[in-house]
């Protein structure tokens, strides 16, 4: 089987890396390029480094002939898909990398991100965070992949919250990440001068992925959970690291948020549960869909210290996407994604 | 008056920064530098950038002329200078940028550093965070400067522990930190190709600088303290930002905090609380003896987030053992420490 | 003396450092500080590292009360100053940092930086390169301050030509430099992801400043001369580095090539001529307005390198500009610019 | 067929670099890891990212069993390799990553790197700069590959020479590289703090590499070539920009070196001729094979410049020494090298 795709959004760094992924992807084929700002570029001429695909160009959305696609996988910013995805085709399957098909909650998606136009399409979206949703998500028509924060926070937090092994009232969320995940539009808090050297949380106490983050805890919790979360611009390209403080339940100990962790995601082909005492670090898989994590005891009262490492662009986007991709259309789930992470 | 300062350590960074530091200070005169290391070495060929000093040569310890020197900085990595101390004669005050002169209990000290060789005069000693001790260090002979983290965290806990604002046992400290606190001496953990690009923390639970924080915030709250503290190791040369989960006393708010800390503050020199909504930031202080904070609200229960940043070569190094200099002399506490950071 | 400074541009990194300089310089103020795109502004909102001005505010151009001022140092891009300088009232002087008052040429400027709104004044315009130049500043009443490249390129080479030992028509020019030298404006080719971990070069072979530095050699050299030039964008945010392949006279060899270095910059305050073999780095240099050089031999016949390293914010830009404004006001030419450079 | 490799120098960023790519080469197997250096280790302990290999362990070199091996790959420091070299079996074929087998003049190896300890070896061993001497890989049993510094000066200048467009008495290399080439060994000059914001030469006048280049160079040229040639270190994890400029023979343009290295590279796997007038970065083509060049006029006469630029750590390490490998045993030479580069 060979996967047709739309790669919609091309010209964002979430796009190139779509395209990068899809280049190698043994199974899939990059049928369309499209990006209605930069429509009749060569993809040469924007991201020099997609040699195998240099000399394609970019097409405006409105002269797709979808009956040649089979999947469209849409890289745009929040609230630029909507229509897009509202005018697909029954028989194409739709993944979105923005927080625009997240929420089957239409009030919690306009609270923080405005009016949603395809109101009726969230009905059918299936949260696309590929190791907890998997099962959800090998049925689903359209899918709305998790971005950076919300991946490398719920992935280790989920299962300790459904086991019942930590407290779902006590979740500190210091989270880093490097610059890409604000995208390629130009603007003076990403310019180089305004990151390198130096680091600042921001958004502080209000970041719109907060809510994301405690949808998915509640949900493993059954019960509503509030976390505290500060989100850190790193200077560096890629990476995403979470750093997790979490008070234990009586009894439990770092151990057992171990063996639980390992229970879940020992066979996980991405998943690495680092040998104790070694930190993750985002150097640990740059470039790839890993997701490094690790458990730590702290000297206060039954504080562990959860810490996990993604990629921003792969993990955290556009290789979770060609994940779920995978999944929908009954391919290996690895498939495609196997290269290592590039180190130094 | 004309204080003539002896730099020992000046091989390392630290060591560097006091130079800078101190050769544009109007009232004092480098009057030795001494390295055993480095002895016979021009200051220009391990430091080219201290043009001021290029010519003058480092000497080895134990050919220093104590009659010509009113007060020693020491620079040099924990467990190095004790000798030095104890051979310090009695007209010369002393200021330590290690641990070695931090903690007054010699049994805390050996815990976390080794056998002290100077332990006699660890009585005499005082804690340096000259913002919170400055009527003691007036008086000291001997100051054991605290370094970047220390400075960071203690500076907004302090004031609001000591208010009773904040609940002492439920304390969060995640920091980050640039590369030159570990120094100039060669290892493969702080090779450019180790750190850059990427972020990790490290010695995550059992850090030793976690004791020293506890020890500040206990005596401000009058009850042991026990905090959650993990470091972060950031690719940029120089800053440490604090970024701390406290929980709010009943009935106290946010704005609470921020008057506190106004009322603290407010005409400290080198203390700067940001307009409200303002995220403090390493950039903001980068060269210079500032430390920047600010407060905000949270979304979980009672939680607030206090941050701070600081230069930690300056303002966690050289820079407070300076102001700890003028102050033990008599002098404006400003005196040479009036440049504004650098940006970008 | 105080000089009534007005800062024309205070939102522009040229700008922000202009402000830095002469807020620790004994003998200027910070009269008024204008800039139209953000006039109401604190300066602490645009540039919170401007402590010690924090609360000032930016004033829009047309409402200046030029009785106040003595000197307008402009730190606008090129083409935005025309109108401010021609409005100028005769007793105050003007320092542009931008190409505008560069050349009495008016049609050079004109070829490669469009119409000029103010050429009666280029006629009065000198150029700012203050160690060539001195004599004409001390005099003029309007200055065009040389930027990082041709300040890095012919501090080495004037002297060279002037004294006849190397050759006017084989000069390779391979420069080096940071990214605040493009400014604060947003775009898409200075963001963070687009510098960070790589290097580049960048308008190859038509780079409008190889002209500007050209007409300094040719004026040193007594006849035409033709350069080859090619810019490279390095990740870091101060700093121009020129590595310069010169070919020497016959009979000339690297020793006179540094003796005349030596004769004609060993006096001078901000020059540094290395010692033997040491190479020069923009490290040495960063955040002062000192230059370095050095010079060596090479394998080819006849070849030597020439490598100098600047700040190109400081020395290429704001630091020269206040060494100008001293020359200008009959100052000592170093006042308010002693700071030593910023390492690590 | 499936190739059995050896890596030898496992711990070196080489190694682990040659690691990464035969990991996902589908027809060489990583037989066995040897490094006397970490003998005993996991991979993963010493290089975490390697997921897929990450339980192995590393071996002495004086325990492996050569009957299994096809193929040793030897990434270790110059002068390190001799005696393995010289005791290995007839039938496995050797790659070495260091200066060791890059010369068949012993006395000109002996120069620049000192005694050779298998000096018989050198008269069978062949340089691997894949591209220009792939014919004689293919029947060799001993490569020598070239590094970062030779392969990106030499792939664009001699076909240009070879082809008798420019001059051989006039061509100089700038040439930047990033950090990793300098390999994982600690050293002062490569701590994050030395190389980080700021970019300097070294070597300046006597690098070793020039007369590597000069070699090729002369052989190409069909007489002695000279070359100027300067490194400089670059704050960036990985990639080699060589710029060149050269003079162009009489009649001969822009637009015919464009057509020489057209007609020579364009149907080449791995070597790209940018479009007109588009700068190479090292972004490019980090994490991949690919090489980039183009050429650009220069005011100077007959002036014109090249700029190439490559990964010093595949294309100019571990990845033309898998280049060679498929050509040595007769794979299509582009097997497990066909990732596209990270961006961004």
């Amino acid at each position: 089987m060979t996967i047709r795709v739309a790669v919609l959004g091309a010209h964002t760094y979430w796009g190139a890396e779509t395209m990068r992924l899809l280049s190698v992807h043994p199974q899939a084929v990059l049928q369309t390029l499209i990006s209605d700002e930069k429509a009749g570029s060569r993809v040469g001429d924007i991201y020099p480094h997609l040699f195998a695909i240099a000399g394609r160009r970019l097409e405006a959305l409105d002269g797709v002939d979808w009956s040649k696609i089979d999947c469209l996988i849409a890289a745009l910013p929040h609230n630029q898909a909507h229509l897009a995805f509202a005018a697909l085709p029954a028989g194409v399957k739709g993944i979105d990398l923005s927080a625009d098909f997240r929420f089957s909650d239409v009030a919690f998606y306009e609270k923080y991100y405005g009016p949603h136009r395809a109101a009726a399409l969230q009905r059918e979206a299936v949260y696309g965070l590929s190791e907890i949703e998997r099962d959800a998500i090998r049925g689903a028509r359209i899918v709305g992949t998790p971005g950076c924060y919300p991946t490398a926070a719920q992935l280790p937090l989920v299962p300790l919250l459904a086991a019942g092994l930590i407290e779902a009232d006590d979740i500190v969320i210091d989270a880093k990440s490097g610059v890409s995940g604000a995208g390629r539009a130009p603007d003076e808090l990403h310019m180089y001068c305004e990151v390198a050297e130096g680091v600042h949380p921001y958004r502080v106490g209000h970041h719109r992925l907060a809510p994301e983050i405690e949808l998915g805890l509640s949900k493993a919790a059954g019960k509503p959970v509030v976390v505290s979360f500060t989100p850190h611009m790193v200077p560096m390209n890629r990476g995403t690291l979470a750093t997790m403080y979490v008070r234990m339940c009586e009894d439990v100990g770092v151990a057992d948020l171990r063996a639980e962790l390992q229970r879940v995601y020992g066979a996980e082909p991405f998943m690495r549960l680092l040998p104790e005492g070694m930190a993750p670090a985002t150097r640990m898989v740059r470039g790839s869909n890993f997701c490094v994590m690790n458990v730590f005891a702290e000297r206060a009262h039954r504080r562990a210290v959860l810490i996990a490492a993604i990629d921003n662009v792969v993990k955290g986007g556009a290789g979770q996407a060609v994940q779920n991709m995978n999944l929908m259309f009954g391919l290996a789930e690895t498939t495609g994604l196997e290269q290592l992470p590039l180190f130094p």
